[in-house]
This record gives structure tokens, C-alpha cells and sequence, in this order.
């Protein structure tokens, strides 16, 4: 085999010994570069986006709430796991990754998008968890090269990062961490906008994309390889005026096959633990069923659920049957714990946008009471949703 | 106009707020995306390719001669001015940036070529002069960004950067440039190898290309958007065996526009001042006309000129008519400048091969005796070819 017959020897531009004549190589490359590219897939596809908005000591975001959960739908028309995750503290940012993580192994395509606030030192990107101090330092961040980094070590097919945030430089922070990559050639980022610069949102009254996923979200179903997409992405938002000279999208890759975000999945000879994770994300991802409950005045009430992100649960009642003598009848979803500190005022209001529901409110059915339930993950981060139908009457 | 109804704020991920209806601007945005994009051109296009191989207290190099050679040739073909350069101290680098830097202005494509020895500190790559001391540091060295921000003012249409050299960390240099750029959104970097990786040669006795050559050559002329091209070289790259796991392409780009190194040349109304520069390197890189010479003693003498790089003549003498009484006669050339420190054994040899001639030996004419005169910017950077025609039998 033609790879045993080559000798690297690693020393700065130094040479690469070849024991073969430099002619059969080179006839070698050849064979190579016209044999027909093979079929590339994933073992499993897994994507991770968080957006931060609601922050504690930063300017308030708008934009990251609608950004991800577009991209959710689009990445699970793709066929991706998505986990998508609102306003997450430090902690809780942590633990996300970490469960992420968890899903990933040998082959896997894994993709992490957030949008909230963020800085890159030294080539580094950091993400803002929405508790961070101000002035906030590395300490207090989320190293996106560290999470890149931790996914080599799983052996990942692919390695997505799109970054919806600034990059200016943070001045407060005066690390330099040195995080030293392997050269597995099949990582992309795709950045909302240049070195040093910032990343926008639109001012509206409505709820509408940042700029980055305003382009990106009409090209992300495009059967083409991921940086191909991206770079037409870029042409996208370079014929956007209201950023020009301000923001513009910067990819950087080492990914050397065609691969693409639409690969099919073929599951490889993965562990069964690699499978336990799996099947714990699609449990915590499924949502209660709808219930009907009957009460001994006669009354029936419906009960039914709808995500809007893996941590932000909808639940809705609705009247079915009351008694004809009854003057009043109201179904209330009360009694939370006492973790998720839900304001009563956004409980049991007449129409969704009351209690914060913007992006789901035309899909939900209507005449019904609405509870937004959001920081499902202060109960337990990705393993939530399906604990919370213990709501009484 | 739609552009004069937008006021941006610059704020880190805050509002771009835009007077108009969002559903307006939307559509405005429409119709920006699905106009057909207008024709691309350069006003010029100017490479710089330099190749460092004979460092005084390092490695040598071998495959940055023919790469820049070869590289020479292929953007000859996609009518770039090139500047091409062997074997420069960090003096002679400087000056010649700053030659370079004096062919850009507004609309220029800038092309840079380096192969040599390198590194790269937290995002910035520095490229090692051939008298750079043991360790060397960021003073040594010059810093790629740092041109490329020159280059920025200059207002170039396009900045292309094909570092082929090493990317690992220099611990002995301790210094955090922070170099902020404009989002020009025209930036293109083809890096031979990924952060933290080293750049390859491949051995051989005879004179090959490093490997990050031995595929962009095959790839520079396609007439297609420089992203798309380099992606191209990352997948070739990909499937050579020998380098799989050690060197992969990296791309960085900012393009926004489909901007190719084919793109024709439309001369904008630049300043008087660049089309003297202009003049100049013509002038620098015309030949001096062979010529015969009649000596007193009755012979013929051919004097023939080949540059095999910018910096890099050969001469070759040729006996046309001799006395048919004289027993023994030969054309030397000799008395060059005390500058240019030539080894009188590498001068007026039987063979090409002799003098170092290894890349022009095969279009030069027989039956001379050759001369290769390098590091003619010893005499002056640039502006020295024509200046070389003083040798005398």
C-alpha cells in the first residue's frame, strides 16, 4: 500500500521522505485526485445553539431568540439533534456543552451556533453567558477553541462553528490562552463578521433576524458543501447597504472533503453509551402528551404543550365541558418549582404574546389560557422537558 | 436612494436601525440579492512572491525556488505584475513590501507569496528573513497583518495572501501585536498548513514543489471566485496520503464579492504617481537586449540575458567568430559590483548547473558558458535589472 512507503519526517518545512521514486508518487497523487470522490456521510448529526439575550449587566439582545429558533427548524430539517437553548448563565452554558458533548463521537457532525454578546483575543473567541460580570474576562467566558478542542477528541466528522456575535478585542481580558488543535482538516467557522469588528441585529418593533442569519437561513438547506454555502452566504450579506464597511462574513476552513450539512447519517459501530446519550436527548426532547382532566365539579380541561426551545416549554388550557349551572370557570397551571421562578403575571394569560410567547403564537391553538415556561434547565440542563406535566388546575 | 434611509448605530450587537418598515427594507434587500451582479475588474493586479531557502542560522529551504518560480509563471499567465524574490534579509524584505506596497492603490489586486520559514502568535504570521538570528522573534520578522493593513489604505480591490510556511507558535517571542483591520470584506488568506501545523517540502534530488504548490498550481488559472479555487486545492490536498493528519489548507476569507484572480483589468483614474510606479516595474523587469561585441582581436561575442527570478540574472556568453589562427578563446564575464558578492566559481561554467541554474536550464542556448548573478537587490531593490549590462570580456 502506497501509504506505507512514505516516511514523514516532522521538522519545520523540512522534508517529507518519500521512498518511492518522486515519479510513482506523483502518478500515486493522480490516481487519487481522478478517482471518484466516495460518498461521505455522518455517523449522526448534532447541533448545539444557544442564544443569549436576556443579559444581567450588558445591553439587552433581541435578535438571538428568533435567530435560533429558526435555525432549529432548518438544522432539524436537516436531520440534526438540535439542542436550542435560551439565556443561559455560566454554568449553565457549561453544562450544555458538556451534554453536547456526550452526543458526540466518531464520525458525528457537530455544529455550535450561538448569538448573544462575545469577543475574540489573540485568534480565541468567548462566548457572554447572560450572567457575566462587567467588566467580564476570559474566566467568566466560554472559549469556543476549547469546545473545538474537547469534539476533536471524540473524533467528529465535521466541526461547524457559526458565530453570531462581535469580535472585538476585550481589553479587560489580558490572557493568552494557548490552545493547540490537531489537524483533522474538516473544521469550518463561519463568523457573523470580520476580526475586530461587530455583528448586528435590525432595530424593529417586530421580532426579526440578526443580519448574519437573515442571509444565512436561505441558503443552510442547500445540498452543497458547507463552505461553498457560506461563501455564498458572504455575497449575500456583501450586498446588504445597511452593513457595508461594518459588518461582513468570514469563514475559515480546513475541511479538505466535499462534505455538507445535508450528508446523510449512517450510524457507525458506535458505543452503546454513544446510543444511551442519543436516546436521553430524543426523551428529554419529546413533549407530554396533550391530557384531558376530569374534575369532580364536572368541569374538563385540556392540557396541551408546544416548545419553543429545548428550555422554553408553552403549556395551554382549554375549557372542554363545564357545568350549564356553573357562572365562572377558569383552568390555571399554578404550583411550579421553585426553581424555574416564574412570574404569576406571565402565567394563565388570554393570548400568548402576554406572557412572552412571540415565535410559536400563530401554531398554538386559540381561545386557550398560555404559560410560557422558560430556564427549563435551572430544573436539570436537556434531560427536562418531559418532568413538567405535574400542573393541576 | 435606499442606502441614505439607514442609520446605523455601532454598538456591539445592537440595533442597526433602519427608518423605513422593516417589510420595506426587506424587500429593498430583495432586490439587491436578485439584480445580476455587475462585472468584476482589477484596476491592476501586482504580486509579490518571495522565497526564502538559504537561511544563514536555520534550516534550509529547497522547494521555495521552484514554487515561486513556478507560481511566477502561472500569475504571468493571469497578467499580474510579479515581483519575485529569493533569498531577502529582513531589510531587503521590508523594501520590498515597500516597493509592493507602492504598485497598490484603489481597486489594485494585491497578490503576497511567501514560502520560507514562519510562525504564528495569537492570529499573526510572521515570515523569517534569511539572516533572522537563532531564536528569533516579532522584531526579526515581518508581519503579515501588518502589511495587509498597509495594503488597506492603499484601497486595494482585493488582498490575497498565500503563506506557505510553518503556523506553530514561536515561544520565544512574547510579544501581542494587536493590529486592527478595516472590514473591507475583500481578504482572502490561503494558508499552507492549519494554526499550530507545519508546511511541508517533499525530498527529492531533483528540484519539486512543497506540497502547498504541488496543488494550487494545478488549480490558480480556473476562472473561478479565489474562495472557491483554494477550497478546491484543500480537497486535492486532502487526498495526498503522505501529509493526511499533518498539513491541511486552511482558508480565511472575508470576500463578499465573486471576486477571481482572472478578473480582467479596467486602469482606473489613479494618480499620476501609480503609473510611475508602474513604469518603474516594467522597467525593472525589462531584459537588457542581447548584444554583440567585436573586440580588436577579431572576435565575435553573443552576450544573452534570462532573469529566472526578479532578483536572480543569468548571463551566457556565446563565441561567435574567432580568428582561425587563434588557438584558445573564451568569453568570461567578470568585475561585477563589490555588492553582489558572486563566487567567481560560479561564473562562466560549461553547464547551467554549475552556477545554480537548475529552473531556466532548458530554454537557455547551448554551447556558453552561463552566469547566474542573484540577490541583485544587494544593488538596489526592484528597480535593478536593467542596470546589469556592464560586464565586459
Amino acid at each position: 500500500m502506497w501509504t506505507n512507503e512514505v516516511d514523514v519526517s516532522i521538522t519545520p518545512r523540512i522534508w517529507v521522505k518519500v521512498s518511492e521514486p518522486e515519479e510513482v508518487s506523483e502518478a500515486a497523487g493522480e490516481y487519487f485526485l481522478n478517482s471518484l470522490p466516495e460518498k461521505l456521510y455522518a455517523t449522526d448529526k448534532v447541533a448545539l445553539l444557544i442564544g443569549n439575550l436576556s443579559y444581567q449587566n450588558h445591553p439587552q439582545l433581541k435578535a438571538p431568540m428568533v435567530d435560533v429558533y429558526e435555525l432549529t427548524n432548518l438544522l432539524r430539517q436537516l436531520n440534526f439533534k438540535v439542542v436550542s437553548l435560551l439565556d443561559l448563565t455560566e454554568s449553565e452554558m457549561r453544562n450544555a456543552v458538556d451534554e453536547f458533548l456526550l452526543l458526540l463521537h466518531k464520525g458525528v457532525y457537530g455544529l455550535l451556533y450561538y448569538a448573544g454578546h462575545g469577543y475574540e483575543n489573540y485568534g480565541n473567541s468567548f462566548m457572554v453567558p447572560v450572567d457575566a460580570p462587567n467588566p467580564y474576562h476570559s474566566a467568566n467566558c466560554l472559549c469556543v477553541q476549547s469546545i473545538l478542542k474537547l469534539m476533536q477528541e471524540k473524533e467528529t466528522g465535521l466541526n461547524v462553528f457559526l458565530l453570531d456575535m462581535c469580535r472585538k478585542r476585550n481589553f479587560h481580558d489580558d490572557s493568552t490562552p494557548n490552545i493547540v488543535l490537531r489537524v483533522t482538516a474538516n473544521i469550518v467557522f463561519g463568523y457573523a463578521t470580520c476580526q475586530d469588528a461587530e455583528a448586528f441585529e435590525l432595530s424593529s418593533t417586530s421580532f426579526i433576524n440578526g443580519v448574519f442569519v437573515k442571509f444565512l437561513k436561505k441558503r443552510l438547506l442547500d445540498d452543497e458543501k458547507i463552505t461553498v454555502v457560506l461563501d455564498r452566504v458572504a455575497e449575500d450579506m456583501g450586498q446588504f447597504d445597511a452593513t457595508k464597511g461594518k459588518q461582513a462574513l468570514e469563514i475559515r476552513s480546513s475541511l479538505s472533503e466535499r462534505r455538507a450539512l445535508t450528508d446523510p447519517i449512517v450510524p457507525g459501530d458506535s458505543h452503546s453509551l454513544a446510543h444511551v446519550h442519543s436516546r436521553q436527548w430524543a426523551k428529554a426532547h419529546e413533549l407530554p402528551e396533550s391530557m384531558c382532566l376530569s374534575f369532580d365539579c364536572g368541569v374538563q380541561i385540556k392540557l396541551g404543550f408546544a416548545a419553543e426551545f429545548s428550555n422554553v416549554l408553552v403549556i395551554y388550557t382549554h375549557i372542554i365541558k363545564k357545568p350549564v349551572d356553573m357562572t365562572f370557570c377558569q383552568a390555571h397551571v399554578t404550583d411550579f418549582s421553585q426553581d424555574l421562578d416564574v412570574d404569576p403575571k406571565e402565567m394563565n394569560r388570554e393570548t400568548p404574546e402576554e406572557t412572552g410567547i412571540y415565535l410559536l403564537s400563530s401554531s398554538l391553538p386559540q381561545h386557550c389560557l398560555y404559560t410560557r415556561l422558560s430556564s427549563l434547565q435551572k430544573l436539570r440542563v436537556v434531560n427536562f422537558l418531559n418532568h413538567q406535566n405535574r400542573s393541576i388546575l
